[in-house]
């Protein structure tokens, strides 16, 4: 039919910055993704341009720049800013926290997405889901964890949140980029580091220095990065470039997910192949972690408000998933595993 | 700034018809999702009419009405069309095949959508995923499956190319619609029937009437619906309306197995309460249908030259997948499965 004479959208140019180098193509890719689809489906007329970290705005000062209106939006992991409120932390994974299938059934059919709406409102951001890792692996050590006390005095490379329960076990988190952490194993300033998963781990070489490689990585079971986008910024969108940011987002969503799960296999050989020593973190420390992991969260709903009201309902979504997932899910995926294919 | 004088996008009306009666929020809801969101990103002039079975096309006539153009799109399950080509069942689930997130793994970043577009062309579709259920349960059997025998000889209604490992087992697959089976189950004239899971199946009321509920269901381990649309309605899409199509599928598709996570373990919870008894199948049938399934597809890749290209892919995506997931997503999934949470 002939187009009818109707208002042609405006034309909007937007900066995006992200908390990932252009080296990590899976996270730093999602951004690229969602900047992709929006050019696409405007024809050009919402145009996003993704800056890695530094350009503009420092890796870990995403919160402020949308905040602040600097960028109009940003790509990052939430739990980066949980020195500014432990909540951020549930935005991304907390130790023991929802899987990623999990944590995208509560952010979009749960309370998750409405309860992170409220708490962004007084950062003047909007979130969406911008793609999970998966379940990530427990880090590289250059000697093996045996026991609990192989923790104990253990200085560690390990994300802010995830090292306050570690400190508790008695090992002590070190801050430190991931430019220099090979560094730092190598020469044994510190004795483990924590990254991603095989695909990103790979490219910065870890197994040369330490090659024993624990799972289960209990602090991230499913790590979510999310779209913030500044809160005026966004309303001031038409109603068809609104609907377009959430579902570019949402194909960002999936297709990093789909990414870490179709090359991390590939990456695992070959770094098995290269001498990495595959081994499960023992009970104990496991159930070390868990402890004090929960009494972290009960000292945090005793104390923080905002932690409180969405860790009441992430408990308890969390609660019934994992009482769900142990039947068909669990029973099928653990039959495939010990299946001869 | 001022809008530029160019051209707005065309008006389309489309037609989509569905595998799935409105009773099924979570399926049907999924096709409403999508229309949904191409309505909001154009601004209402890309509107998607949603109909369900019967209204314009049988519900299992999705591929000839799309394929002939009878209906711009469908939302369907591949596999209801195996007794086209085995072919499609990869499309959805096979015995023993690959979860959910493997599933969408495989399709966005490995072959699959590559390897499935190439297929459907034959029928003039292009394919887009468009949901997933996750690990399906295993039916409500009248009586108990304690050995390998108790499935000779019975009668289950179950879905066509799962059906055809069931007889391999001994069994006798029935197709029965889904309004019907309560009423079959009642009377004994089928012993056993599968559906979907908890949140789907209450609504039809089996416990009442067989209240045995096995897991997993080893042939949909993560059942994926998909759009398919008529390649010369997509062709005649301008650029920005194609890729509206793309990111409103893949919201549809993140949302839908969303809704099933979130929903499910409520209802699995209401349903036990009911008074199902939850069980496991043993692990004799288990090995007897996997053994078949793996006997199946031995000799599809033998006969069949479209089956064998794409299993081929497949089968080894597989293969690494379950290598991969075994370490720290199911180690993550086991512990909190078993944790006092």
């Amino acid at each position: 039919g002939v187009a009818p004479a109707v208002q042609a959208q405006a034309t909007i140019r937007w900066r995006l910055t992200s908390s990932f180098p252009k080296s990590l193509d899976t996270i730093h890719g999602a951004a690229d993704v969602f900047a992709k689809k929006l050019n696409e489906m405007s024809g050009g007329k919402f145009s996003v341009t993704v800056h890695a970290p530094g350009e503009l705005v420092p890796a870990l000062g995403v919160v402020d720049a949308v905040q602040q209106g600097t960028v109009e939006a940003g790509h990052t992991c939430p739990y980066y800013y949980a020195g500014k409120d432990a909540t951020f932390a549930m935005g991304t994974a907390i130790p023991f926290g929802l899987n990623s299938r999990q944590l995208t059934a509560w952010y979009y059919d749960g309370n998750g997405l409405k309860l992170f709406r409220e708490f962004y409102d007084q950062y003047s951001i909007i979130n969406f889901p911008g793609g999970n890792t998966g379940a990530q692996m427990g880090g590289w050590y250059r000697k093996e964890i045996k026991t609990l006390d192989d923790i104990k005095g253990l200085k560690m490379r390990i994300g802010g949140f995830a090292g306050s329960v570690l400190t508790r076990m008695g090992g002590v988190p070190q801050s430190i980029p991931g430019g220099e952490i090979y560094q730092a194993l190598e020469k044994g300033t510190i004795d483990a580091a924590e990254w991603i998963g095989p695909y990103d781990d790979e490219k910065l070489g870890f197994q040369k220095v330490a090659k024993n490689y624990y799972y289960p990585g209990w602090w991230e079971g499913g790590a979510q990065v999310d779209f913030y986008i500044n809160k005026a910024a966004f309303n001031a969108l038409s109603p068809e470039y609104k609907a377009m940011v959430e579902t570019a987002a949402s194909h960002a969503h999936v297709t990093m997910q789909a990414m870490y799960d179709a090359r991390n296999p590939a990456a695992l050989k070959r770094l098995v192949a290269a001498g990495a020593k595959v081994l499960p973190f023992p009970k104990a420390v496991m159930d070390s972690a868990f402890k004090h992991s929960m009494d972290l969260y009960k000292e945090l709903t005793d104390s923080n408000p905002h932690w409180k009201k969405i860790y009441t309902d992430y408990s308890n979504f969390r609660k019934d998933q994992n009482l769900w997932f142990r039947f068909t899910d669990a029973q099928f995926d653990r039959y495939m595993q010990s299946a001869k294919l």
